[in-house]
């Protein structure tokens, strides 16, 4: 279960401040593991708008199915996240764990169910026993306190090697409101996969509508230019939850993602999610680098983002970083197959930004010992010229290790 | 460089018949490695016709684009083939060195340069020195010989740890015909990538559009219904030659792929390439078990093919295959994320004939210890029941390993 901290962690930890309208506490429910707090109640203030994006699986875990049955009254109450049973493929057991889980919560906090949003991660096709959520989550309801973000995103880890957090402080006019979020990663249980959720938290008065537009954009750049594997969970989640506390202190109520007041806070937002996004990459299941994809010069944002998917989704591409190998041979082979316009012998490749390719062959000035040099790096940069248009793109993965198939090859415990 | 030979290797090697029109010879040409043979010349009887299909990487090798823009005049007298080198993202020299190379056959047998067909395998972006050929290729042309099939297969290898061959004989009217191919399959030379190379011949005497249609057909459940790694190599080339000699034997010319008289033949080409594919996936990296993904119910065959390849190209799936891990819950993960209809609580999923999942959860009668002794078993079976509709489709793999990383992982060299 437990493995070395990825040596790709960050070395600085922000320091996480409160968010008015935002309670937390964790506890050990005993859902698959002993002694490890396995279960997150995120307690929210009346009034707290919602949003979320989710996994494009046709196969979707229950939780996921629930909040997407919610998301559109955009009013929430509660979050509660447990590791250790993802809830997926369970059938109608698993619907009805998700109703139960969602009135114990609303019990304990006086709201409608409705008003509870759920996301479980952990082993797949087995039963998630919501019974063991009854009075746990009122004790948490009485607990939960303004501080203790770590000890969240340490709650919902699975074999993740480090919990996750960003924040970021902005003005909606002239009023500072604070940005909280929190992300576990490409992780998984003995035996199962990988799945990311995501939390994040605003005391920004921002309507549901206006907030789901938000999530949708900040997503694209972030979560979504992100692969481990190229294995889409069935429980993949990201909520964003607006208190609207800061209204108290004289921020505006703003209804339109348009709005020119939320400037800063849209930037803001997509910093919080490019930095969680960033450590899921950083803490990928046996990563030892951090590689970063650019695609320039291709016929759109798109292709862009097809051709750079392609190169980090390649197993060939994936371990030859793993070997410390500029291999743009297979980075080639990897442009080739994405299916997208690119002509051989226009391609330009570059590793950590010494040119090793262009215009379809090998630099000529390319320096072999400089190169092998540059690929001791832990993050390495593979930027592509594809010469062909302006489009753009930038993908983050990690490689693909031994350790990695260590990880996921073990026999079922 | 040599690896041990796959425990999926073939038990059974056939004896290689001769074709009429056939010849072949090989030799040690010293295009990477010494005290190898690397490269092979297969000598083809006036009138020969020849089919091919290629890579659709957008970024194919100069010989791929040699032989496309040779074929459609429809005939062949020699096949070139080397390893050690891809010719591969070699610009303006690429061209060159197919040029020479064919100038250098041409001039060795008599014939035109179009009418010689080359493929080359091994490391990509370095330029092949196609002078090497230069008085190599008379040598062989003098030399080749009718028998010599095993040593053919074996020059094309790269790191394959072992030959692929397979034949067939069947009737076209009252007339026995002979089909004999080879094939090199998905391993690299250090540092490079896998590339597919198949070559199949025949005494048949059909034309060349016809046998155009004939393996464009074949191909479609053999060798595309076969996956490593999901990476596609800028190099994969798979022709078939008819010399059209069993002609002086009675058998009759045919020009139409539809003919009732090649039905036998249809199948048996059928069957040399779903032999030849399934030996390549027997040697895949690393690999030490043969999986073979069936989906049924799908809505289509497309549908089913794409279910199939997400499953089987899904690393999460494949490292549980080599754990010996009958982990249905990423069967479920990457049915959900192949983006084909699927029904969550209609799936079924059976290892090895036991079925473990059914009707969107895990099927109550099943028992672990009964499925993880089939697992231990060097074949896997993966039949996925999507209850949608009649669309079926099978595709071979095989598992991921850390012995594949340790092949594409290790250090240039």
């Amino acid at each position: 279960m437990s493995h070395a901290v990825s040596p790709l962690a960050p070395t600085d930890v922000p320091e996480m401040p409160e968010i008015a309208g935002v309670k937390l506490a964790t506890a050990e429910a005993g859902i698959r593991y002993k002694n490890r707090t396995d279960v997150l109640l995120a307690v929210l203030e009346a009034g707290t708008t919602v949003a979320g994006v989710f996994t494009r699986s046709k196969c979707p875990s229950a939780p996921v199915e629930w909040c997407r049955a919610k998301l559109s009254r955009g009013k929430a109450r509660a979050l509660v996240v447990n590791s250790g049973n993802a809830n997926a493929f369970t059938g109608k057991t698993g619907k009805q764990a998700t109703a139960l889980t969602a009135q114990i919560a609303a019990k304990a906090l006086a709201c409608s169910p409705n008003e509870v949003y759920l996301a479980s991660t952990g082993v797949i096709g087995e039963p998630l026993d919501a019974t063991k959520f009854d009075g746990v989550l009122a004790t948490l309801a009485w607990a939960a306190t303004p501080t203790g973000w770590m000890g969240a995103a340490r709650a919902i880890m699975t074999t993740d090697t480090f919990p996750k957090v960003a924040t970021a402080r902005i003005k909606i006019g002239k009023t500072e409101v604070t940005i909280n979020g929190m992300a576990k990663g490409a992780g998984m249980i003995a035996p199962d996969m990988a799945t990311m959720l995501s939390f994040v938290f605003t005391d920004a008065p921002i309507s549901a509508g206006a907030l789901q537009s938000l999530l949708k954009a900040g997503v694209e750049d972030t979560f979504n230019a992100v692969t481990i594997d190229g294995d889409t969970s069935t429980s993949d989640t990201l909520l964003a939850f607006a208190t609207g506390a800061a209204a108290a202190r004289g921020a505006p109520k703003i209804s339109r993602a348009g709005d020119p007041r939320l400037k800063a806070f849209t930037k803001a937002l997509h910093d919080v999610l490019a930095d969680l996004s960033e450590q899921v990459a950083r803490d990928g299941e046996g990563a030892r680098k951090l590689v970063e994809i650019i695609v320039e010069g291709a016929v759109s944002k798109q292709s862009a983002r097809r051709i750079a998917m392609s190169v980090a989704n390649s197993p060939l591409v994936k371990t030859a970083i793993a070997g410390e190998d500029a291999n743009w041979g297979r980075v080639v082979m990897a442009v080739g197959k994405a299916g997208e316009p690119a002509d051989r012998d226009r391609l330009s490749i570059a590793f950590n930004g010494i040119q090793v390719a262009k215009n379809g062959a090998r630099d000529p000035s390319y320096d072999e010992a400089q190169v092998s040099d540059a690929m001791k790096n832990p993050k390495i940069q593979i930027k592509i010229g594809i010469g062909l248009g302006k489009g753009r793109d930038r993908v983050l993965t990690c490689d693909l290790t031994k350790e990695y198939v260590a990880i996921n090859g073990d026999y079922r415990s």
